[in-house]
């Protein structure tokens, strides 16, 4: 028999009822039923119950035993009696009577236990992280991510990538975060860095004539802490292909990421239709460039409503260049306590305030609701009288007859979605024939159920009444003409902001969040994605200069001849994944022309020489014939955690650092030897100096 | 169609005649057939030539185009003529006619070509690593490391490994090199270091539960540079395994690792035999313990034959303690030249020499060769007439007799390859009849074909003559006894060395493989294998301390009670797997007891407090109870020279540095910004400080 176990203790089941088998692992466990002591015993793959009475030689040995110990058995499978078997657990058929036993290794008292996962602060978690790894949940984490790493592996691998390994100790590449720096013992004085992300590499890996890339890549950026990022490194997994566009780096990465979340969160719906969503557009509609697309509120431009108009406030902010109103429509969120809470939410934000117009009843309701359905009901009646035996031809026309009836008019609008005011263009022409997308409206039309469903709403929608200061001041027809818009109605409300929108959108996208959580809006168990494009090239810095807004390494959207007008309109060839409201993935095609380059450099204020100066490798390369390339790069541990369920990096990383970037267990960082100083020709300067 | 290809240049064939397709990738070569030019497009695939007459509209630009231009063109599939196709080339039956052509990245004059892969300074073909790496053995170098990783990772997973990330940035961690420091910017004056090898992490991981882990990891170590050793960090194959001996990671690893020899070298031999070598006797008989078993040279001690001899320095280094003669036998190596050529080659190592004898025909060798074939014959002749119709058991009967003759009994020794004076011991027992052992040798004795071999070489024996000085100083006696311990023969010579073992051992290894080299004696194109184990635990310092002589975490084998006696006999569970003369992997079972630990640490002069100061994290980790465990690691870089059949180290990694530890295209290591010595509080020290 092998020295430590015959079985995991994952494995026996009531086939293995009266055979003598050896386990080991670690006690989980240990329970003193009178006399007899049962043991759960635990390793890498499952839980077995071991127990042992006073009969067994082991007892006295058993008895000694306590949490955390590693012991290996050796016993008897017993199955357990039909009322004690644990359906959960896989070996919850049986039991095995210990013979006899070792101690493999003991265990102090533990600072913190493992069974039970009772919460402990995170200082003794991370001192203690090899306790903390042992904890069911913990555990499950690692395993996923190893299982996740396992998983785009293969993925990329069976889409033709290869994984090739790029220098951790190089060169400093000023990507925008700070470098780690190496002091170089060979040439003292001189550092290496560790690389913000193999960037350059990969790129030279293409002007170097491999075709498609990628690595599970460590990066390394000395940045402060925050809960959601690691201080000094993560993963990603770094794709590069060659000779490709936009459309092909998202065509190889969908199916490997839509995969992942399939295969791993089968509970959940991964959606398949990923949208192409401008970067500008992503900023109206969702106030960030990382939209959570479970919510379904979708911001829109209302400053037309309330120009000139009565809220003195927006009216004038309106006069100055560059201001928008904005609304954020919010679904059921039509009462004046919700709204008074989100507006002291807004204010919070450090914003003076949010204005709302909500919808409820008129005080007149009750007849208005029976006039408009008296209307219906005899538009109706009328319809399906004349109708009767009638061929489709005239049954067309006469529904497009009918649409210039209100309620008529309203249910085909509602049919497509969209304001009443436009039904008319689109159910008939001018001559009064249908249109073909009439023609659609009008099968539609009869549908019982749909028609019922539109009679409801305009049965209710005949009793709303706007409520909320911002109504008042505003009067009834913009309100409505906002509803319409906005596609609100009973018991809904709307909330406003205005200014440049580069001053409010953030906050606004933190409102939109905050109002889809609170009316429970947001969709659960689901994935959504979204491709954000057309990334502006340059932006405006607060002293008036243009800089690069985002990967300088992008190519122009319209190469050299792009880079001739203005900065600002210029789009560049780059794209993230947003999932649930993060950034998954960043690419973008690259820049692989050096005169294009050098020009876009020049833009943003380098000259010529401070590009070869900080990139000199990589534009020298693309001066020997370099294809067309581009990419992405994936955040793993970001990948894990969403697939966790995780809010926070260290419990995704089997070894992470404090917030302090400090290694409790391993005690890093620490003080040199001065031999190990003097080899490097450093000295620290002390604090006050 | 796509924007850049509709087939890579590997795809084509005579399928495809007709077809109006598109291409892009590199100009690998541009000849002029008289106003027709052709050229070879190469991509990652492979090569397809395409061709333009003056009739093609893009002949003018085409004409332009040089090497290493990025190009991509438009034209027509055409078969080639039966006489003009290449049957190397998989596109060799087809040519592309250019209808039209794009220029997607110029080549600037080359400073280096790729075709034809002449060679170049290694400076420059590091300073332009991009063009290198265009070449088609540096690719192919690239992509076979690329699927040694693939393979290696499916081949740990299917096995039920984990692949588990290790910090990078961590604690330094001595294990024998020097770390690389990284300087803390929130601790200023507080150090990281990366890891040598992510040894603790591996054991902390199995004190966390996980049973089996792997990872290819980064190491790094601020090393001296050698050719087949990279200067900053490499990559290694890392194993770690819980609730297992030696056996159960030799039986993990072994199919790993034998499978990815055979895939990736299906044209060489792999040894499927692994022996098991003490490293004591690793030493002795290959005088390294990493030897390369392809060559077939087993040295032995011959003290015996020297002690009290007539060579003097012989006789009398053997008076002194712990001294030793040992052989290298060198089949075929008896020639005076030879012999010489190989005792310059020990004065080149720093030896005075090395003695040798040699093997030649005597004088009146013709005589000794009649007179020993009529023995011989008498012998044979009378055999097979006593044994004529006789049952099996009186024929054993007298192949036993028999086997007391002198000719008879040095067949029956020689087919068990022992020396002569033992062969009674085996063939018979002490009344005349045959044991087990006698059986067999019996039946082989029978065997025609192989009693001829002995018969030839007996006759070939009988003339023999020892020649060389050390021949005539120790006499004919002692010369005999030599060549029939180390089963030598006519034209087989031995060379010998003395004095401490540990002396000379290293030399002696590398005159075994010299001997072996020069002799053509290497097994070509095989690959085999040894586990060297029982590595010594401890080892005596130059200056008489005790120190740890390999892995200091090793368990002793014995355990606490080994630890009680003489250190310098206690085992370590270590072991190494040697291939072809490299050390592929090494590993050990590790002391997972704290108390083992403090006692193993107390015996090489480390107190407590210093084992908790250097592996802190990893000892309280054992003290909160660990399962045995024990693994190992393969060197990739390693690994991947051996299946490329590359002797430097820097024909294996994508980007690597040169000698100086410099990397020459992306410039590092290189100065910092003062506003990043100001941050990490680091002042440099001026060189004559």
């Amino acid at each position: 028999m092998h020295a430590y176990r015959s079985h995991t203790c994952a494995q026996l089941n009531k086939d293995h009822v009266g055979q003598n088998v050896r386990l080991s692992g670690w006690v989980h466990r240990v329970r003193d039923h009178g006399g007899v002591l049962f043991i759960d015993l635990r390793d890498h793959y499952g839980i077995t119950q071991v127990l042992a009475d006073s009969d067994s030689p082991a007892f006295a040995e058993i008895e000694k035993v306590r949490a955390e110990w590693v012991i290996s058995i050796d016993g008897l499978v017993k199955a357990r009696d039909a009322s004690l078997v644990n359906p959960k657990l896989p070996t919850g058929e049986i039991e095995v009577y210990i013979k006899g036993m070792r101690v493999l290794g003991e265990a102090a008292e533990l600072p913190m236990p493992v069974f039970g996962e009772v919460d402990y602060p995170e200082e003794t978690r991370l001192t203690y992280r090899f306790l903390d790894l042992r904890r069911e949940k913990l555990h499950n984490n690692m395993m996923l991510r190893s299982n996740v790493v396992r998983h785009l592996r293969n993925a990329m691998w069976d889409q033709g990538f290869n994984e090739f390994q790029t220098p951790i100790i190089t060169a400093s590449s000023p990507e925008g975060a700070r470098d780690f720096l190496v002091p170089s013992r060979l040439h003292p004085g001189k550092f290496y860095a560790l690389p913000q992300a193999p960037q350059q590499f990969k790129q030279l890996i293409m002007v170097a004539g491999f075709d498609r890339y990628f690595q599970i890549a460590p990066c390394f950026r000395d940045e402060d802490p925050r809960a959601d990022r690691s201080p000094t490194d993560f993963y990603q997994l770094d794709v590069e292909m060659s000779f490709v566009e936009q459309e092909d780096i998202f065509a190889a990465v969908q199916p490997v990421i839509q995969g992942l979340f399939e295969k791993f969160r089968p509970d959940c719906k991964t959606a398949t239709d990923w949208p192409r969503i401008a970067y500008r557009d992503s900023l109206l509609w969702y106030g960030s460039d990382k939209p959570d697309l479970r919510n379904p509120i979708k911001m829109q431009v209302v400053s037309e409503h309330f120009r000139d108009s009565g809220f003195a406030v927006f009216a004038k902010l309106l006069e100055q260049e560059g201001t928008q109103i904005r609304a954020i429509p919010a679904p059921k969120g039509g009462s004046r306590k919700f709204c008074d809470r989100m507006n002291a939410f807004a204010q919070q934000q450090g914003l003076p305030g949010m204005g709302y117009i909500f919808w409820r009843e008129a005080e007149d309701g009750d007849d208005r609701k029976a006039e408009m359905k008296a209307s219906i009901e005899a538009f109706q009646a009328d319809l399906i009288r004349k109708l009767d035996g009638k061929v489709e031809n005239n049954l067309l026309k006469m529904v497009a007859a009918y649409g210039r009836t209100r309620p008529g008019k309203e249910i085909i609008a509602r049919s497509v979605g969209v304001e009443r005011a436009k039904a008319k263009d689109f159910s008939y022409t001018e001559n009064g024939y249908l249109t073909d997308l009439g023609r659609e409206l009008a099968s539609e039309f009869f549908n019982d159920a749909g028609f019922l469903v539109y009679k409801d709403t305009l049965i209710a929608e005949s009793v709303l009444e706007a409520a909320g200061p911002l109504a008042k001041n505003i009067g009834p027809e913009r309100t409505e003409a906002i509803r319409q818009q906005l596609g609100l109605g009973l018991g809904d409300a709307a909330f406003f902001l205005g200014g440049k929108p580069e001053q409010f959108e953030a906050i606004a996208g933190r409102a939109r969040n905050e109002i889809g959580r609170e009316l429970g809006l947001i969709e659960e168990n689901s994935f959504r994605f979204a491709w954000i494009v057309d990334f502006p090239m340059y932006e405006k810095t607060d002293d008036g200069k243009i800089d690069f807004s985002h990967n300088p390494f992008s190519m122009p959207q319209g190469g050299m001849e792009a880079l001739q007008g203005d900065p600002l309109s210029v789009y560049a060839y780059q794209y993230d994944l947003a999932c649930n409201g993060y950034e998954l993935i960043s690419g973008g095609i690259r820049n692989h022309k050096p005169e294009i380059m050098y020009k876009a450099f020049e833009l943003a204020g380098y000259p010529n020489s401070e590009v070869d100066k900080r990139f000199g490798g990589m534009v020298k390369a693309f001066k020997y014939g370099a294809p067309p390339h581009g990419g992405c790069a994936m955040g793993i541990d970001r990948a894990v955690m969403l697939l966790a369920d995780e809010m926070n990096i260290r419990e995704v990383i089997m070894f992470p650092m404090n917030q302090r970037a400090e290694d409790l267990l391993m005690n890093a960082p620490s003080e040199p030897t001065n031999e190990q100083l003097r080899e490097l020709r450093l000295r620290v300067v002390p604090k006050d100096a």
